[in-house]
């Protein structure tokens, strides 16, 4: 309801106060020609003065055509058709619109959007109407800290069938997405630890861990992933990858590698590794590759994934398994928050996954993204990209490599593809120093790229690259 | 069909119990290896449970392996073969238990859980079912960092009208409650300032400060709220505090307190207040109380309010309103996160605001607390409490303070009546150190007390207390 303060300095009656109030409001327009106000009755109470107050104020609005009334429906505020008031609403509207302004792209292989025609919105519809007819009672009451327990156990489930996991559903913490989990884990790891991020590695990371004041150390890689000796050398405790398929680079980490970062951890109390396994569910092709997390024994590994990749990137919703021990750590020291996540969204992606869509879900989005891939790269190879362009880490995600034979550097190619409403990447943005950097490889992320368009972003890529 | 028998003595809830008498019963053979079990709808139907109780004992028990599921057969034993498996399960099974434990009372003082029955379930759905229709387009568009413009478009529509409060929804951050935003403005404000808090005051703020390894103050109270002179001693950078009612003496400030509190945050750049306005909604009796952010020039104060008081402690939506140039720094330096709460959620609260069901239900709830407030103090001073309690402070909020002449010490009646299965706190508890506290004043939080249960819980106050 209008609520409006009453000033104790103001030595004019309670109801002229009041009158003024309403007046500027509709002379400001916020109280837009046609707005019903509130009965005196109500507003009196509302206000905490007496309704004989409200009925003066009304009285002289009346009297002056700000206000009408209505017989039994009540009193509404007069058109006043005033140029000022729509001068102000207008400076409003263009303040929040640069703050929320999202350019439109022919394609853009930048942007994890999924596409919006892939969410299974009918049985997301379905489920969300047998939640809140039969889950009531469980909608109302507050989540443990770590998520309901329905959804944790049917993600240790999902874990167990999808990825060779065997976690209990106790180890499972849930968050309102990645970042927030990051958060998290700071908190639990410890502030003072040194942190270390993949080089070149997705920016966020970083970000994130800068963000919050602690060290961070970017490690360089070679071609098995995070290299060892520059852990030891750059004195990280915590080290943060993407073993089963490293964004930008494509790249798998070797069995071998594994066991030898498992080896480091091993080697002093405290050091963690972070194992991100963000995309592994779009596998295309291959082995399935075994998560780090499976392989440990000495709790060194806590496993993160999101259902922002394969649901959509809207719902956020994400989880990590900790270790035995550093669940009941969590428990101790921060179960004082609350989860995250909204129960009703908790409660239905537990059926989601229980009742087994979400393993057709993901089935079939990985036939999406195949085709659409295979697609794509016929019509990359047809054109005359084939013979200045090669492709490569295509099995895996939703993303690829295209390195192009190119003049141009980086940042011109990236430009000049913006200006014809194309969003590229190159593998050298991703890089935090500048060491090592390669040029002229673009990362091809095609998750929201609509197939209507295909032709046209080729041709126009052809323009820029073919001589 | 199987049968239990539910304990009324057990506090634990009936899901739980319901495990634990199938768990033991496999345990002993009583159920043997491949027997089916009743379907849940039939079994919840013969027990007199809900379907939900069913499914989440079936759910735990699946979880830890005592049973297994046939799509469309059901759900039946497993062969646990020896005893050694049993022992291991039992492992597991008390390591989940430990994380879900709610224990149930007849009344919780102490719970901020809303009740089931007055959450707008219908017109939700309703909601949702439209949003799902209608707004399929924007739920798969990645959400600006701060939120969807609808969201904060329209909570700057109800701060106005409600709160007397105007912002640009540019100014507004939603985030997946306020216990994340203030994780977000440590890192906006900057990790290395000295936090104030309020002694006596929320545990949970001092405990979120303090987990990300801040400085974090502990600033005495006088009869007016926090002391300027206090904020001075201990250097403190930025204070956190809830003018319009504080938790839990139920002190509102008055103005003269307010401009001392914004002339001490203008002496300094860098000096900033977090308004915590989280039970405003709540105002029983008396006028309206101007919030710091409206009578603030000097872009200081931080207006944060949350949807978990006034919809349901599992609605997981947040927001704060930045000055100005602090929104311009989010912007700058906070942007590269994604927004926590799901855009589903999101748009389905900007229509419950928009189309005016909000308000209603403000309204409406304001009735129920204020009823049940009623109901409660005069069922208290009908018993013989009346001649040893006196209650304060219970116009606004829904808790009120029960000062009571006792020779027990608090945690005497505490551990007394938590044996009862009532749960209070004292006002002594929420003081983090040991100076000034008094004794023998309870906080009565009534707002999932059942009116059901007043009667009972009334009876075994006076048990303990009227000689």
């Amino acid at each position: 309801m209008l609520t409006y303060t009453f000033s104790s300095t103001d030595t004019a009656p309670l109801y002229q106060q009041l009158y003024r109030f309403i007046r500027e409001d509709i002379a400001a327009g916020v109280l837009a020609a046609g707005v019903k106000l509130p009965s005196k009755r109500n507003f009196a109470k509302n206000l905490g003065i007496s309704t004989i107050t409200v009925e003066n104020a009304y009285e002289q609005l009346i009297a002056e055509g700000y206000l009408y009334t209505l017989p039994r429906k009540g009193f509404f505020v007069t058109d006043i058709g005033n140029g000022l008031s729509v001068r102000r609403e207008r400076i409003r509207v263009q303040e929040c619109g640069v703050r929320t302004k999202q350019k439109k792209y022919l394609a853009d292989f930048t942007s994890n959007q999924t596409c919006k025609e892939q969410f299974p919105f009918s049985v997301w519809a379905k489920l969300m109407r047998t939640v809140l007819k039969e889950d009531r009672e469980g909608l109302m009451i507050n989540a443990p800290c770590a998520g309901i327990l329905p959804l944790r156990a049917a993600i240790a489930g999902h874990l167990k069938e999808f990825r060779g996991v065997e976690v209990e559903p106790g180890q499972i913490v849930i968050g309102a997405g990645t970042e927030y989990l990051y958060g998290l884990l700071l908190q639990l790891l410890g502030m003072e630890k040194c942190y270390g991020v993949e080089n070149p590695g997705y920016h966020k990371i970083y970000k994130i861990y800068k963000s919050h004041r602690v060290a961070c150390s970017c490690v360089e890689m070679d071609e098995a992933g995070v290299r060892i000796s520059g852990l030891e050398e750059k004195k990280v405790d915590v080290v943060h990858i993407s073993p089963s398929h490293h964004f930008p680079t494509g790249i798998v980490m070797p069995v071998s590698r594994r066991y030898e970062l498992l080896g480091w951890a091993a080697k002093r109390e405290g050091r963690y590794i972070i194992e991100d396994d963000y995309d592994s569910e779009f596998r295309l092709t291959g082995k399935p590759v075994p998560s780090l997390q499976s392989i440990d024994v000495q709790e060194k590994v806590i496993y993160m994934n999101t259902f922002t990749k394969t649901l959509s990137s809207t719902v956020r919703i994400s989880y990590m398994v900790l270790p035995k021990h550093l669940a009941e750590r969590f428990l101790e020291q921060l179960s004082f928050y609350s989860c995250t996540v909204s129960n009703f969204e908790q409660y239905v992606l537990a059926a989601f996954i229980k009742e087994g869509y979400f393993e057709k879900h993901i089935n079939r989005m990985r036939k999406y993204y195949h085709e659409k891939r295979d697609l794509l790269l016929k019509q990359i190879g047809d054109s005359g990209l084939a013979d200045c362009c090669s492709i490569s880490e295509e099995d895996a995600g939703v993303h690829f490599l295209m390195e192009v034979n190119t003049e141009l550097s980086d940042d011109e190619v990236c430009t000049a593809l913006e200006r014809e409403g194309i969003k590229v990447s190159s593998v050298a943005q991703y890089y935090m120093e500048n060491a090592g950097k390669k040029e002229h490889i673009f990362v091809m992320n095609y998750s929201s790229l609509e197939e209507a368009n295909m032709k046209e972003t080729i041709r126009k890529l052809e323009k820029l690259f073919v001589k």
